[in-house]
């Protein structure tokens, strides 16, 4: 460190080594055929329809997402020790048909445990898919995965299909239909990752003619910190007060948002907006966690960071929509102390999913 | 300060003086007539439709819109010296017959400037309302109230309803029709309020069964939030470059969100998402102010004043919709330091609005 | 939370109960006769010598050091469920002769258990006395006292007196005559609070003018900064890794120095500060907590957080010399998130002390 | 911005021009002869004595302290734009006979014009040196460097040598005598930079060991800090308050430390600790700026902000004893809002010092 150096402009990023990262999509065998109906722009539509991606970005979708060796190529040159993957947005939840959509989630279960876990279990866990267009049979296939094959949890990519003939109809987990699904969640006593999805499109006045805000740009947080808020409302969470719900993207802008939430709500004629006990600022801190993924803003994770303790701040990437490399360069690089960066980096996962 | 005290767990704050607040609203003699239609929910029709407030709230809500001498005590209470009134929500925005809305604007800003300016000189200052119906109109009556009124810029209620018979049909302040309005607020360099409104009905799915989520606990902030987004990528800020746009309530979660909301745009097919030419970060720490109006959690002050500079965060109320005096209770009572107080409390607005 | 409430300027603090507290004085009978050499300020010579404090603070500080009732009446008003008790500044480390000092550290230690451990084992702790006067004594009782008599570590006030006969002549814990010490205490793995203690009267030119700013005001926090720092350099944390040192006042500056001390070093040769092998920021965030005690400043807890992580801080107040109450009032009306409210106040004590 | 790069973990930093720095050292043709009374470790004894440099740091300070070509060199590749230069430590500050230092201040006040200010008029600003061995002296020479030359301020050494025969006999400036210095500063309301300097020896007891500690690492901020405070219980800023104080080093950590520095001598009895009328705190945030001279942490930064707002904490280097391009890297690659950024860097500075 000598003080009469040569500026070079750049900076050396130490590796963090053994980050745990946990909002990381893979593909199905599976999915590409299911995914026809309805269309899913993420997969298979993105590249005629909706999302507007730039070629670089897209090109190697397919590939980034099935290839296992440049994921692993690509942890290593990240310091990611540890993977939790789960089947690509918009999932199961996606499927018009609920035939379909069960076998869809047991044979992607199946093969995720296959592929990824058995293969190298040092390096990957999975996030069960469940069919949610039947709560009975989701908390069936969640018992199976988590007691038989080792999920770590379940994500579901936000509300679910549930009419053949009509993709406007769809159902959100604040449904009292979902009950089953949040029982056996509470009894296996593991997290739920709530993921975003694109809101549907009859709901999108506000961003019509600006595609990419529809989408992970802004319509994307919107739709899932709002579905998170109708979980908080329903009184689920009195029920199942051991629950505990992931989001990315520092929860969605909750931390900034929820004491105004809470103080409008006070204000409200009580029960108009649900049975809910306490307050949502109570939830978030007591049943929620939040990842970094798609994040590389210092003071939004430290907002985050004020609001929800550091304790339930989770690294995590979302590849391969989102580069690990970059993610890391960012995380690894932030000027902070080292206690708090390996808690978000994996302590506070290790915890949470008992990894080792 | 002896240390041998007995506790009262009670705090005195001390009232810092001269405060200046600008999410201000009034009533006018005016606009209940005018209010029939649309149904407003914010005044008339919020007893019996939404939002679906409790009593204490609601039951003094006109007077304390009107009574300027109770206003004036409870802005004494609260240390605050200055207030910029504006017509309450929806205000002109709400009216669906084009001639009405021009002839409310006209009316509204006579009544504001003698009930409120001429007055109380050294206490009110106030916002034109504007007949974006006809933003020609628009231009117009804002050219003649700031120059012979002495308005202080404008405040619009989000979007604007343009069908007599489609309360669904509206524009937003990034439709081309909007230009002639665009030129005279960059001509007359005085600032625009962009204020919250209630999202349409049919684009509330998320919020359904949540009534209050859909308007000031929620729905309101994605609303404004997302408005801004489509000003900023309409390059409207690139041809008028001098405009200053002000937003309530932290700037809607802005703050917490525009690094990512740039960070997938980048990402996006270059044109697709408007002609802007710079960062959303950039026309935040440019074009914006964020005032505290409705916010009384340190974090999410801190955030934005990380986000955007202790020179663009105001302090404001949202009186009679918030208290005076506990946002004051608040405001007074932070352990910030002195400068950055002063700065939020009045010295950033008194530069803004030459206010002495 | 009505919103047309009239104001009253004063908040009330909802208190947390169950607080540990940790930098708490306590008298015993045996000391102030002990305390007659060297001049004790703090005590006997504070109110005809140094610090010239005014009466009210001083009137009654005998009675709140040894008034027990008294002091467990604060804590319940002030919602500390648990105190560990040390003898008040300077302690075992002022006496001249090493003889009394081995004698009087046994006798409080015995004392310390008999008054308030086993009277009110619920809400108690303390801990040990050690006399550095002998360092090879010194780990004698230490291990006595935490193995008979449930000591949760030991309390040491800086540097001790070691001449009879010259109070200027003083021995630091980084000599190396105090290996002995060092090492039962890594051996019986409890922490040891380094705390201040006024810097000797041929040492404070730069307040001489200015008493209080030699003693808690300013000279208190650089002596024990640099007695901390000497300890780093001293290679004794490199040897016993396992060492936890906790010190007060936000850890004295460091979290807001130590970066720059650590550059500063960098440049320096190799060894001629000392042996040590890790950065002072290193230690700092493996070797050591701070606590709270005489701090009321949010902006200096957050950077004390924000440097060693927010389970390496530790609520406390310094009763009698601060007062539980105030401490209590600011403390739990931070408008902070709860989880990080709660590790600090007690969850990160219970941890580290093993208290239930 | 492709989300599938390869990362190279090195982050190119956009460099900000225009950056103004003001703790910037320069040697003098006249200062090595004068310099050999008393010792001068930081400059001539460095070598030999203390402070135990390495040599790649040392082996060029006289070259970077005096090649303006170099200097502006380095400042290009920094994007700074212009320096406020100084002579260096201890400067006139360290000359034992008062008649060689009255001499040497004005030699080297018109040294420093030509060379710097008159040749390079866009680039360099200076502060005077000052005779403080003779008070009225000072305050003649400051109004002519100030007058004639335009001298930024003036930059003293903290305390100031004043007996030839005794050189631990020194003054401070709040000694009476300084009186017609301070006079002569807030007539011509030019800002006074009060630089370290080294602890005399006789009071470097708890540095004893550690060389480098007593000096730039930790000392020479506790000196600084505890300098500022007899200046601020002086009641010169009672009597003067026009007067700015420059402090370095993120003002050596009062802003960490300033709460509890009243909150302690609120309980002393009033007037021993000098006439003062304003709290400390006070006096920081309206007598003091902060520079982030040797400050890479942003924490720090962070701190020193929140306790004196964004407009009191300006850039500085501290070169050639600091890399100009490191400081740059830092400074340039930190997270913040581009508004913070650009105040930090040149619009205080060129507000306080009228630099175009």
């Amino acid at each position: 460190m000598a003080l009469n150096r040569k500026t070079t402009e750049s900076i050396i990023v130490q590796r963090l080594q053994g980050k745990i990262a946990l909002e990381e999509a893979v593909g199905s065998p599976y999915f590409v055929a299911h995914g026809t109906h309805p269309p899913s722009p993420m997969i298979i539509g993105s590249r005629n329809g909706l999302p507007p991606y730039n070629t670089p970005f897209l090109e190697d979708i397919d590939d980034r997402l099935d290839n296992i060796e440049k994921r692993l190529a690509s942890m290593n040159a990240s310091g990611i020790g540890y993977a939790i993957v789960s089947l690509t947005c918009p999932g199961v939840e996606g499927i018009l048909d609920a035939d379909e959509a069960v076998e869809l989630a047991r044979k992607t279960n199946d093969a995720l445990y296959e592929l990824y876990v058995k293969a190298h279990p040092t390096r990957f866990g999975f996030f069960a898919s469940v069919p949610m267009q039947r709560p009975a049979e989701a908390a069936k296939e969640l018992e199976r995965t988590v007691k038989t094959l080792g999920a770590k949890g379940v994500l579901i990519n936000g509300f679910t299909n549930i009419n053949k003939n009509d993709v406007s109809e769809v159902q959100y987990l604040d449904d009292p239909k979902c009950e089953p699904f949040w029982k056996k969640l509470s009894e296996l006593n593991v997290p739920l990752y709530l993921h975003p999805r694109i809101p549907p499109l009859n709901q999108q006045r506000i961003y019509e003619s600006l595609p990419n805000l529809s989408q992970a740009a802004y319509g994307f947080g919107v739709e899932t910190a709002g579905h998170a808020l109708r979980i908080m409302c329903s009184g689920i969470l009195d029920r199942y007060p051991n629950v505990q719900i992931i989001l990315g993207h520092c929860a969605e802008s909750l931390p900034f948002l929820v004491h105004r939430i809470d103080h409008r709500l006070a204000i409200g004629i009580r029960g108009t907006n649900g049975p809910y006990k306490k307050t949502m600022m109570y939830y978030l801190q007591n049943n929620f966690y939040a990842t970094l993924a798609g994040v590389r803003r210092e003071s939004t994770m430290r907002n985050t960071i004020d609001e929800m303790g550091e304790a339930r701040v989770l690294f995590s990437v979302d590849y391969p929509y989102e580069s690990n490399e970059d993610a890391a360069d960012w995380f690894d690089g932030l000027q902070i102390n080292e206690n708090t960066r390996r808690a978000v980096a994996y302590e506070n996962a290790s915890r949470l999913f008992s990894i080792e």
